[in-house]
């Protein structure tokens, strides 16, 4: 943060940009108010990465001018979750770069050079879980880390996940993404040495209600080194991800 | 039912019993009026097991009461479950042949010889299951079937469970008693190919519910052949059990 | 699973089939990995039915390539469940023997001849329940039992089911699905000796809760003998009946 | 109310009571302000019954002074609900004449000569049930009903309902009380063609949730004409069978 | 039921009808098997009221075969509920006599000179409470009841209910129906001596929970002589009224 | 209230109305029955506003001929909420001044000069929290109060909050309105020393459960002074908002 | 608060404190550590009223010391809540002025003169929730409010309340308690025209489930002006009362 | 685990041991059978710490017999959660150097040197947290990390944890524990860069529901970067926490 502060007192006292403009530029470094939305654009230098965009409840228009904002003051990649093709294709005619993730419907828009850090494993028990594991992934991949994934490896064929059991042991952070009784994390939690980032998934009907079951399974896991997110949020989970696996960096 | 209905009726030609005598043992076998209680005497003969006795809100009396006249009229072991020691001696000083099982909280009083047919085996997630399980197997042993056990085998350490997996998979039923997260069953149902019956014991805390998670859990298992019942019913799974166990007999 | 094992050898043995060849289909006698999905194809040598295709979730492209591939690699019958009448269409361009049921939304592709053994009575309260109990009833055939079918009997007019409970007893398991108060399988419960499986289902309105209440009636039954699945789980009311019904044999 | 309003008018016309006392009087039979208790004396002229006393979270001094006033301001019975009998003996030192019901634990004042008309019949499930089932009936009878009792008649073994379905028909009001599954009132509710009054109550374990199981499946009824009071609520059931068995008189 | 009877044997005696007709019409007076459904005919011989068709989860189709079939078997009105228009079109074809209630969405097939006994009063708290209080007004009408109705008298503006409390207070029973907080039935239960049948509404938001707010106010309820119907159950309250409003008669 | 009645009368007097529209006036201060609904004009005598039209459930035309009632009768804004633009044009061709708030759904019918006392601050976690922020502030104002808003301050960027803190010391009543984990509430009434009403919103997903998770977190905070009102209503909040807002007044 | 500082400054000035105790006692105005707890000194100075001390999982002694510690920086009343007659008893050993209210569990130490303005109405439905209402009116008591009380008015007996209508529209703020079906607020709301603060009490049994039954109906009250707290929090709704109350002041 | 083995055999090649001893050693290194429980020896190789001793549900006999084979065969801590004080003191009977630690229930014997690396900050909101934070602390000390505490910082005093920010982003983990609102959390996550593992306690009253609130809140968070523990699982989350914190050494 310190750099970027030098380089507007830099550009105010080259005359390259006016007092007002430097001024405008210090406080945009704090939030920025867009009259619908207060962004806090502090966010990257205090997390390590900006505010994140999370579409629902927002018109393509707002999503449109906030993407553009945050692509603009921020130095690192850009990241909306939940977004429809019709989103992205508003936000790609104002940034083209921008690209789309249909399963997980997120936006991604790069700046730069990207690192790619660490080991995250990204787990997922059934084929319809795949939106939430790739949220997660994607997530995880646009703050810079190196993800991997292993998908349908449910316990009702415990053999697909016993023979790969040596990637569950080399990961450094475990994402384990589950719906229906979502079992799978206590299962891996048992397997793995590492810190399991469990997400209950609102996959299943009847006295699943809404992923409350799974929910419920994971908060209760009688495995250690567990932590729970919210119901199909991949998003949450790909980023406490990334917290974990930067943590030592 | 014929022969007992055949041997009154005999005993009456004979003059044994008077008629009286016989229109009443004609009605006990249907159901008996204690009062208090409305004794359904007929069920052996539908069942195939007479009424258990439920202890709680019952008076130690009442008990006492019900056991000796299920004991009288019934040609097969009577169960009472959910008893207190001091319920346990109070009957025992009417029927010296009551046995006690503590864990279960049990008493069982034996009626002439037992056969022991199947292969009934009961598994455990954890040490605080103990009761729930013991109580299952030991309503299954009263039925008339051969139970093993094999108790203290939760997920967190897979390999507890791995290294029985050819007593899983020749057992005729199995019962998997878990609290907690209620993991186990799942587990066990990817690997057995044989009915599996599932109960959730209210071992936990906090967002366990009184057992509520593990239920869910169970419910919404993606694995096959599983049916769930009440928490901690024990009892209910022992003698499921056993009517799968002798239905082909 | 032996004899496969020794048919894929011999083959090799006489260069029917290359080393490669003969590799591949040994692997995919436990799982095959399709992207998506990696289909359990060792379920049917464990459980004794392969895995069946739940439709939700999954794109009926998806379901297509799976539904060919587990018809290819099992030498029994394949169930799809929940699916829509465009993918049984979609389905049928590929399998033309694969067969609809519309109340049921199932389909079935059929391999050699069927068996047909035991008794598994289905038994159902309302006419708004027979999805589900359809779906139950198309499993267990599916899975070569004799299924019958008692519907509409529920309490409210109990002669309906009391002058049919000679079948009742006759039967070897029964299925009883049950929506609104899921009174149902307690009642059979008291009449019938085998054992019954509950499926409440989400008919119902206020405080039915989608099916919660006749969820809570039936783990809560006072009657012996009862195992219970999730709301609307025909398919697994319908699995569960085979393997009891199949335990003995 | 008329006939005690003109009978003070009297009384202070003819100078046996003073202004002021007619005053007292005429007031207290709207209210009576006890300080800790504004007693609803108008009751019994609006509902045709005395306020009862429901005594949990009152003290037993509180108790004793309520029951003093009401029995002195009412005409008719006054009725104290789920009091210990240390509680009893307290009003019995005032009031010789209360009795105690142990099972229910109620307290009844009687006053007068007592009428009593029409047939209420409660039904109960279980020997657990006894006490609701009790206080339903103790209430109905101190308000003037005649009063009959069936109990311990759950349809686990339903040939002891159906034995005694006369009674059911020719019942005018009937109370169902019933913990577990709540199934009894569904099965009366099919078969007897007067109201029913469920009762739903705590007994029971597990995924009973203290009554909350048969409360559902009492709401669900698929039978008519059934109406719910809340959970081990046997005075609200014998108030309103009450005013059911009374409103044609 | 014995005059039906009768007059059957009378019609093969004279030879009106044959044998075989007559056991069809015997048979019929108990059950008739439709195939998706097995009408309980007996219901009004039991009831004094025949079978009412629950619409939803029916096809147009099945609901025409049964409205006639009951049209045809019945001396009583034949009452479908929850019925939408193109259903009621679809009936009108079938049975030009039939009417339809738009509010209620109930349809009425008229048979004979109707009586018009006791009084009903239906009491609502809101405007969007409307359809369930006509269901239940529809229903006890269908039933051979006098119904008045007193709409959109909630507590907001207590003055509305208190300056009609006369006719609270003449009513044999009450219906009364409320959503949001569901209160109204208390108040009226502290004003009316007649027996109060409380019906809460899914209307509302937020902590209303789809009428569970309602139904947990009207259960607890310290007015004395309610009972209480499931949420949206004008039908049921409408039906009960009706038994009470019958009872002495 | 007096006022109103003294100019009926006067104009009765002065033969301007009739006797009988002079009674017709009286009583439609009171209440006024329109059929479908019974309108409460009486209100704003007794709580200073008229009745407001909650619009969910009615019909268009129904919602404006309340509409055209409530302002012939009112001198003070009539306002009707959950309208939706079809809605609001219906009643614009009746009363061209109507005004419509697109983002909170929102209808005000002006009336003479407006007030505008006092200084109520509305507070907002996220941008999908406004419209039902704005429902509270355009209710405030209509009822003439001053208001000023404050949105987007969620405390994941908690330095948008503190750099306003005096905005939050100065207003006299503060409406804070949060969806998610509803967190924002408590914080602001750690820093603030007026009153509070808290308004949890149903934005959020997962164990959100349409709004029960922020409505938890409102009424379990542990700062001081913070009154809660049901899950997105933001009606009530800017009622007791104005309340209290004009109490000293 | 100024004052406080300035006499601080005043007194290190004349050297009546050293500058170690200057710094003390300033660092003391904001917070205090006593190791098992960080009071909130600054409080007083925030939100007009010190810290009170919610008594439940602290140790007597440390109550004791935070309370000596608050009555020593502090200028006005400190308040205990959910005191036992225990804990009053020790702290009266160190601060003999302690007073005790053993119906509300609460201890006040008073601090020179207490003003005593505006007019608070507690009003509560039944002799059960005086504990919960008394805690109300103490705190607004010890805030420095003028306080008058309403008990024992529920509305099954509605001539209580009305009666007594015009202290309702007299007073400034209300609060309103009730258990049971949590009716009272919302004909209060309805009758008086000042904010209504409403207090679910966990009185109550069955469907209550400890509060939820009322907690839900004040939720969703149809009475306009009601702000809600916590199940049994008696001492939030005076808070909230006292900061309305003297909003104005 | 290796140099274990390797360690066996040598002992086994030089004779030290038996063949037997060997097996027996070797078999241990996996699990071990004590009848009631198995235990997981072989955890410590895998998760890097052996199996901790939940005590809930066992006998003190079993704890102690445990703890000592625990202690016996690993290089490691030992811990115990929730244990009574009479615990503590039959195991120190066995293992003088055992510790307890009051607040947090927990018994640590400890074997060899510690290391003690990172830093681990636990944070929690109110006094009676305390508990729970500890068990967290503790459980993390014996496990290697270093661990510091910040307590009594609840977000009503919000100037207690701002004025300690720096030490909130100095922590490599952070684990924030609250009960009541279950804000704390939030707040926390806003302010700070690391991992945070939010812990719910059932610390409240009320609608706290014994901790559903604020773990609805921690789930529902929208500060990023937070897994949540079940409610009061200090121990969870000390685990997780270590192995995050060790994750990168």
């Amino acid at each position: 943060m310190k750099d970027k502060i030098k380089q507007i007192l830099n550009q105010v006292q080259d005359s390259q940009i006016s007092i007002d403009e430097g001024l405008q530029q210090l406080e945009q470094m704090y939030s920025c108010d867009m009259g619908y939305a207060r962004l806090d654009t502090h966010r990257q230098y205090r997390k390590g990465f900006p505010e994140a965009i999370f579409c629902p409840g927002k018109t393509t228009d707002q999503i449109v001018q906030i993407a553009k904002k945050l692509h603009e003051v921020s130095d690192q990649n850009v990241l909306a979750t939940r977004a429809g093709r019709e989103v992205y294709e508003a936000v790609c005619r104002e940034i083209p770069s921008a690209e789309f993730n249909e399963t997980s419907r997120t936006i991604v828009i790069r700046k730069g050079v990207q690192r790619s850090v660490g080991n995250i494993l990204v787990v997922s028990a059934g084929t319809s879980d795949l939106p939430v594991a790739e949220e997660a992934a994607v997530t995880a991949e646009a703050m810079g880390n190196k993800v991997e994934r292993m998908y349908d490896t449910g316990v009702a064929g415990l053999h697909r996940l016993l023979s790969q059991s040596e990637r569950l042991q080399q990961a450094k952070v475990l994402i384990v993404v589950a719906g229906m009784d979502g079992v799978l994390p206590s299962v891996v939690g048992g397997l793995a040495a590492s810190p399991v980032i469990a997400v209950p998934t609102s996959v299943g009907y009847g006295a699943n209600f809404g992923g409350l079951a799974p929910l419920l399974t994971m908060l209760n896991s009688c495995s250690e080194g567990i932590g729970v997110v919210n119901i199909d949020n991949g998003f949450g989970a790909g980023y406490l991800a990334s917290l974990i696996n930067q943590a030592g960096i």
